[in-house]
């Protein structure tokens, strides 16, 4: 499919046209690139380049929509002709979009709705999507959200500690750069050989606009930009954060409105602000030169992006990789120094030489890090525009399916446990014995039981389930965590890496163990049903529940295939109640509940 | 000296009554505590206590004046006679106050003109200071400043990235909580055993106000709160850091003004805002019963906090210790659990036993990390009225040291070497060669010379100074290391922890190196010189230079007491360049320059 992409930016255009595989996940191949910028004097400058062609020239264009009607002209001189698709960036999906979306009227004025998140930007983006839709009045025109890749982060990282009332006008944090963190991320996973989903990774991009993205085993966890694109770093005109006290500060002491407090916090605050120079070249050669200001803001942006690291590794409880992109993190060898200088803490190093003119082309993603680091780091080009390419085939592509029932168990907490745990707390040689069997084959419910013991309080009698396991592993409910006073991750069953400690006691002893985990929303689907229902393993989907006022949709629920297994879905006992399912302690499909498997 | 400390906040006052010592450093006892609070229908409750008794009651007293007004009686009562003189704890010293000052009429109007910094707190304290003079006028009234601890934070800290304008209007990071934090950061390397100025401590105060602060090597680096005590931490009312963005939104999308959001984001935020309740014990039992809203209250929470703790031990290059105070730092276990759960990965642990309840007593501060943890983590209560007592003890009892003059020294860059580093750079065996002595005696500079690489830029012919040491140290200035590309720390000679690498090539080879430093200004003095300008070893003097516009001061200038030294003040180029003396290669008096040492 050969795909048209525009990323409008607040004052410039960036074009690709893209064809990619008929498959999910195949190669795609750029046929054209071209950027239109410095608009000014009734005209701006083009740059266009194919494989064997490429041409810089100023045109007269006056400003975004003269360059985009521009756009099927200078493709016609080019020769690129069968575009079947315009795939287009969006900076703002709100809380509608957590995936590309077909820009049909309902969902475009959705998009205009949200023109109070985000004023400057989202009208320039729908002039663009409204100037293409009268070009190609007949193609599929396709929206790709900075904010959706961020859009399932965690209540604790969307939430502002602010009023009801402000929360519920849509005072939240959402992220932006979505469209890039997540290539860059994806990319550095390749090249570190290692599933996304294992790893626990930095993406900083450093362009004009700067934000820090924390990709936590696969998923974004949290970015540094939030509400709006002008939390976090310091960027070229953006202040990045400040006091919120500023506000009331500035409109006592100098009689500034809000608008102009805001309109300097875009345009004239970050170097601009802190310089005259918005351009990290001239400022890094001014430092050199002895420039006090200019030294103090490259010590101020480079201080702020490393304290985002150290803050991001401690939310993820470590990290694998740091990935460095965007124009600064791309070519400012001094600045992923200064940045990286002070990490070694936990075992990140630079290496001289791999840094200082790392090779770039061809979507390469080099390693810096110096031999024996132990956190990758990688450098890499972002490529929005094939990444919004390769969503737009996908979502084209992708087939609705069929919604289909599925039976739902509510497990109860409970304890795996290993050999040497269960000789710790029940004496050497001890055996459990089995009182019932659960629904998944080979499993059972022991007699025997544990206390769970926190530094807020104890759960006592709590089940464990058989055959004993490798690794103790202690699954509770988010509730639960509370009653105990520790904080819990959701993890997958078996993904115990920097888990919490929690202290076990059992009738002959006591341990401290980690494993402590909050066990993700699954569904465990034999290979025949699985075929049946067009599952596969490790695929992520969505489960509903009910339906009118009392639906729910479980997102992001994980598919685990395995030879003989029960189908059914297990959600833990906060999720049952939340959706109405009576509580039952482990195994039992609860009755007359339906529900559908999404894709 | 028997001094009465008042500490009063927005809605409590705290007093306490204590005899120092003589001597600076001397033990500090406590003769008496008291709480006022909860005013309301023109009375609140009263906590009073002494060695053998102690009262608690409610009382007439309708605010916080009344209250301070009812304090003479009340010593009377309780037998306290021979005050010598008050201490007040002070919200702001604005940029006047790195240390306690005595509050005379010209003093107290310049803490009333911070007003708007601080327009909630300044004219309470004002009020309480006012009351205490009328009462007490014979005795000397010390403020002590809740910034001043961290006024001396280094500019990359104190900067907003925001216009010119507003930062010369004042818009600059303070930082609150300076007793608190400066106490607790002494108390802690005490109980670590080891020298505070040795030591990277994050000091965690979380009572109903909140801040963390990063103490490096001694000194204040950076706190969580800035202009005002709003940025950073959740706390019981106070929302901490939002994005700058929320002020136009709030504005465009409910009509609220600057003043009503930001009455809001003091009072009816933080847990307040998320729960209702702004008590912590409140909120975590709720948690634990169920209820969502608290639940995600203490995760936002504690992943501030940890994510704080994870930039600020990246902002200082590793964190040896942290430190809980206030009073959910000091009471709540499963808090400090969800805190500290997931750093693990720069070795930080804690003991689920000595976790569960330290005991604090009599000023205790036990370690709670688990046996082999890198990190220590200390639980103290904080004691801010005895820091307070302290420091206007010391303040009192400083004599005004006379200025003396001292000759200065503009140092260029160079370079110690090891043995191993100058067989690398010469080759093996090879011998430096002596080109001319230093004036400190045995110091001299070599012959040869050595290039520094950096990712940016490259430094030839730098220096080697003799004799080889036991580590390689580069020294340069500020400037040098941006032409390098290169964050280089202001260190003391030899204190090389955590220093950044560098690039050294000599004619025989070349190698890659840590030790690389902007040298922190230094006083080399001999024994009969310190003693006759009455100089300590390790001391830290402010040098003033010329006089008038044209007059500038150095403050914390190491003083570095020697056998033989030949007294001199060391600078790096930037700061004789700055003070407009004449640049010299090394070890050259500046003729003709006037400098003298105070206090």
């Amino acid at each position: 499919m050969r795909i048209l992409v525009f990323n409008a930016g607040s004052s410039s255009l960036k074009i690709g046209v893209f064809d990619t595989g008929g498959e999910a996940g195949a190669q795609v191949v750029q046929r054209l690139k071209g950027g239109f910028g410095r608009f000014r004097d009734g005209g701006c400058t083009v740059h266009l380049q194919a494989a064997d062609r490429s041409e810089d020239f100023t045109a007269p264009y006056a400003d975004l929509a003269a360059a985009t009607a521009a756009v099927p002209g200078l493709l016609a001189d080019w020769g690129v002709t069968g575009i079947e698709a315009i795939g287009h960036r969006i900076v703002h999906g709100g809380e509608a979009h957590d995936g590309p979306a077909t820009l049909d009227p309902e969902t475009l004025a959705g998009i205009e709705a949200l023109t109070p998140l985000a004023p400057l930007h989202i009208p320039a983006n729908l002039n663009v999507v409204r100037l293409a839709r009268a070009v190609w009045p007949d193609l599929p025109q396709v929206g790709v959200f900075d904010t959706a890749f961020h859009l399932d982060n965690p209540p604790r990282v969307t939430t502002y500690a602010v009023p009801q009332a402000w929360r519920e006008a849509g005072l939240r944090r959402y992220g932006f750069h979505g469209t890039s963190h997540q290539y860059v991320a994806e990319r550095a996973a390749q090249a570190m050989g290692q599933p996304l989903g294992d790893l626990r990774l930095i993406s900083v991009h450093l362009g004009n606009g700067a934000s820090v993205c924390a990709i936590n085993l696969g998923q974004s966890l949290e970015s540094s930009m939030g509400l709006t694109p002008l939390e976090g770093l310091v960027m070229g005109t953006r202040s990045g954060d400040i006091d919120p006290g500023a506000f009331g500060y500035l409109q006592r002491e100098l009689g500034l409105s809000v608008a102009q407090i805001e309109h300097d916090l875009y345009y004239e605050s970050g170097l601009k602000g802190l310089t005259g120079s918005a351009d990290m070249r001239d400022v890094e050669d001014r430092a050199a030169a002895g420039d006090a200001q200019a030294q103090l803001a490259i010590n101020l942006y480079a201080y702020r992006v490393r304290k985002y690291i150290g803050g991001y590794a401690a939310a993820m409880g470590g990290v694998d990789g740091v990935i460095f992109t965007g124009g600064i993190g791309e070519n400012s060898a001094s600045m992923r120094r200064r940045i990286c200088d002070g990490l070694q803490f936990f075992g990140l190093r630079l290496d001289h030489d791999r840094n200082l003119a790392p090779d770039l082309d061809n979507y390469a993603a080099p390693h810096i890090q110096a031999y024996g680091s132990k956190v990758a780091v990688i450098v890499t080009e972002t490529a929005e525009q094939l990444q919004i390419a390769r969503e737009v085939a996908a979502h084209l592509a992708r087939p609705m399916p069929a919604a289909r029932p599925i039976p739902i168990a509510v497990s109860g907490r409970h304890v795996h446990l290993s050999a040497d745990s269960l000789a710790a707390l029940f004496g050497e040689g001890y055996q459990l014995t089995e009182a019932k069997p659960l629904r998944q084959p080979g499993n059972w419910v022991a007699n025997e039981r544990v206390t769970l013991v926190g530094p807020k309080g104890t759960l006592e009698n709590v089940a464990i389930l058989g055959p004993l396991r490798p690794r103790t592993q202690i699954e509770v409910s988010r509730t639960d965590s509370f009653t105990l006073g520790i904080e819990a991750p959701v993890r997958d069953s078996g993904h115990l890496e920097g888990t919490p400690e929690i202290r076990l006691v059992g009738p002959a002893g006591q341990l401290d163990t980690d494993g402590l985990i909050v066990a993700a929303r699954h569904i465990h689907i034999n290979p025949a049903d699985a075929e049946a229902m067009g599952l596969e393993d490790r695929q992520l989907v969505r489960v509903r529940i009910g339906t009118g006022d009392r639906a729910l949709t479980f997102a992001r629920t994980l598919v685990r295939v395995q030879p003989n297994a029960f189908t059914e879905m297990h959600i833990d006992t906060d999720e049952g109640n939340a959706a109405g399912i009576g509580r039952d302690f482990v195994g039992q499909v609860a009755a007359g509940v339906e529900a559908f498997v999404g894709g």
